[in-house]
């Protein structure tokens, strides 16, 4: 068969999937931090467009249009391919079929763009000047400055300090495309400055980074806040991933056993899965596996529980599995990881147990990408390896039971911005670090007193 | 119209177009170092396979097929999309239509890996064990680590000491791949102690770093060099590029009145552009541009001679537009555009005015490349984006002119291996320098006595 199956325009995704009234069970709602009730559209009014904050809250659209501008700079990029990782299969001496639908094509580098550009559009079109954002990575930040670019609007990007440290090219990146980056804690929010009282030499975190962008925004009348993972939203926009690689697997002749993404916030993951799940939830036998950090482990060892999405608690409030909104994540090297919670959406899908998830140390996940790039060519990016990790652990399972599984997984990003993890791990640099039961429980000891009862 | 047009991997060159024989003038040819005649494929076999050889002095084959095992690797990547850039046609408000035949898709980020897949291949095939190769910029060593990886060669890759510094993810690539990469000049050999004897401090180029290579292969058995432009067989290799493009434009209904490409040995604007100089062989009006920097201006200010291809007077030598093998260019960031010479084939064609060139400082030229990413999405190598300040050029003249021309340009490989030269750009820290008369002149009273004479 061919390496890759590609669709052309024509046969590109028109509209998202919405998978919210498909559940078999209810979505707890997300709520507000000052009452603890569920979050009403006016609550949400000072952070998104509106058009957003109907995506966010719909319980009844299964679909939601792509709207024909959006559309066109998709094209620029997508359909994305769909690969047979023949290679790969060939050094795992595997009878699974492996199939990986690589996003990385796009001209941000990840799946990010995607909902950046979505987002963006809806600001444009409801006359906002200026969109702000927290990111930890940096791949974020390029998505949301490329996003702002093409449509014109000014972008601010606050950027976990240990990322703006260990990743400078990221901000080249955000800095062609006209973005102002900050490297966060800054002295620009009260939440910034607050966090810089408490430690001078604070690395940051996503939460952070949240927390100051969302604050800027909500001074500025003329600005919205934008995020790339955990919200409704978010997901809803990367389901053109899913509904792509769904139409290339009928093109191949294949169906998947086995779906596999990594988990960060949640959207990559989902945005893959989503529209297989719905096949599961119609009676299909198709197993889900969600690949995270053991540094991180919000859904193998987080608390399913309402929590602050942001440092401050400035944010909405999810029921989602969490380490804590105080949670300092360890240094490893997949930023887009290094985050307290995960979508409400994976969360609610694992704690039904309609998905699972691993966690993986990182020495051994960077192997298998480096093991990956000798077979496929893609260095992937340090966050998709994980997935690389869960599939090779699949594969060898169909080895050892001679089983023909058909595995898809996201390849979300390439590892080309993120060259300083490589070469740190091949200076031996890089250590495992997992996160222990104890440190889990003293970071959810810190969790608002408000639980899952609403 | 659609914003990009895809082949399907059935409707994939399987050949590769040799123009040697379609010319309307003779190609000089290659001639020895020690004897000054031209060279038998005897004196070749130290460097190269014999694949490789009979590609390289073939005078009557028009045709070479590509090797299943090189289209199955190809289909990793290949077809590569070719874009209308509309959004970079509106910004310029030019009625010209833009189209360009991306490269960066390829996995090692360039159009290199199309001739580095073919040359391990062949070497494989052969019995090598071993390949080596110098480089300036590192992309060549990352195509060819990568291709060597593929087919289980040990790859060693001699990398211009300025590179080596200026862009250190290069290597971190190459050894991912499991390449052996050396800063040049070295120890390692005979010329890399001579020139550092000289100048313990030089930064090295283009030229030594291949007299290296070259002085490493010829002491190993099991040892070939590879070379990622200037020969013929590496154009005709790149010939992929525009039989690709030229099926594409078919589809699209169009075809080219400009044909663009940035030229450092010649072998990206070559691919590009040999399938279309057929078409004007037999008559059709194109004209043909290759853009190269100011500051290495070995088109438009070099001598029409016979010079050697290494610093060091190894390897053969050829007729081409040259600055001097003595050359050692000014440090500009477009590193794989730091080199003497110029391809033969394309010294032949400017010679004979079938095609034209110009040159640009690389400012203006940064320029250009940040306005294509705003436009576009995709930051073009700083190599490719001397294409892109031609194309502009091109498109402003059409504006002027009311004219509703059909320009193709090879946007040959992206920047993001590239990005500290961005970095240093956004930061005010490069600067523009353009080679004078006098230097020229100063460089080529250097050219060895064996002129244009056979």
């Amino acid at each position: 068969m061919d390496a890759k199956v590609m669709l052309t325009e024509k046969e590109a995704p028109t509209k998202w999937y919405n998978i919210v009234p498909d559940l078999p069970f209810p979505l707890p709602p997300a709520t507000s931090p000052s009452t603890g009730y569920p979050l009403s559209p006016v609550e949400l009014r000072g952070l998104f467009p509106e058009a957003i904050i109907k995506q966010e809250l719909s319980n009844d659209d299964k679909e939601f249009p792509i709207p024909d501008e959006v559309q066109e700079i998709y094209m620029l990029w997508r359909p994305t391919p769909l690969y047979r990782a023949l290679r790969f299969e060939e050094v795992l001496e595997t009878p699974a079929r492996i199939f990986y639908k690589y996003e990385g094509v796009s001209p941000a580098g990840s799946h990010e763009l995607n909902t950046a550009v979505a987002q963006a559009y809806y600001c444009k079109k409801e006359g906002i000047r200026r969109v702000t954002t927290g990111t930890s990575a940096g791949e974020w930040g390029i998505a949301l400055a490329l996003a702002c670019k093409f449509f014109g609007l000014e972008c601010r990007v606050y950027i976990a300090r240990s990322s703006y440290e260990q990743k400078p090219y990221g901000r080249t990146m955000m800095e062609l495309c006209g973005a102002r980056v900050i490297p966060s804690p800054s002295k620009e929010t009260n939440a910034g400055r607050k966090a810089l009282q408490q430690d001078p030499n604070s690395s940051g975190s996503l939460g952070m980074a949240i927390s100051e962008a969302i604050e800027d925004a909500r001074a500025g009348e003329d600005t919205k806040y934008s995020i790339g993972t955990v919200l409704n939203h978010v997901l809803l926009h990367q389901t053109v991933i899913g509904l792509e690689a769904k139409k290339q697997l009928e093109k191949a002749g294949a169906s998947p056993d086995i779906v596999i993404g990594c988990v960060g916030g949640g959207s990559n993951f989902g945005g893959l899965a989503i529209p297989f799940l719905r096949d599961k939830f119609k009676g299909r036998k198709v197993r889900f596996v969600a690949a995270e950090p053991a540094s991180v482990p919000s859904l193998t060892k987080g608390r399913y529980t309402y929590d602050y999405t942001d440092g401050e608690g400035l944010a909405p409030m999810l029921k989602m599995h969490t380490l804590g909104h105080g949670f300092v994540p360890p240094d490893i090297r997949a930023g887009a990881m290094r985050y307290h919670g995960m979508s409400p959406l994976v969360s609610a899908l694992y704690q039904e147990k309609a998905i699972e998830a691993v966690a993986y140390p990182q020495l051994a996940v960077l192997e298998s990408a480096v093991q990956f790039l000798g077979c496929e060519g893609i260095l992937p990016a340090s966050e998709s390896a994980y997935a690389i990790k869960a599939v090779v652990e699949e594969a060898l399972k169909c080895r050892a039971e001679k089983e023909k599984k058909t595995i898809l997984f996201a390849l979300s990003a390439h590892g080309y911005f993120d060259l300083a993890t490589y070469d740190a791990f091949l200076a031996g640099k890089l250590e495992d670090f997992i996160y222990s039961e104890e440190e889990v429980e003293r970071a959810l000891s810190e969790l608002p007193i408000i639980s899952s009862e609403h």
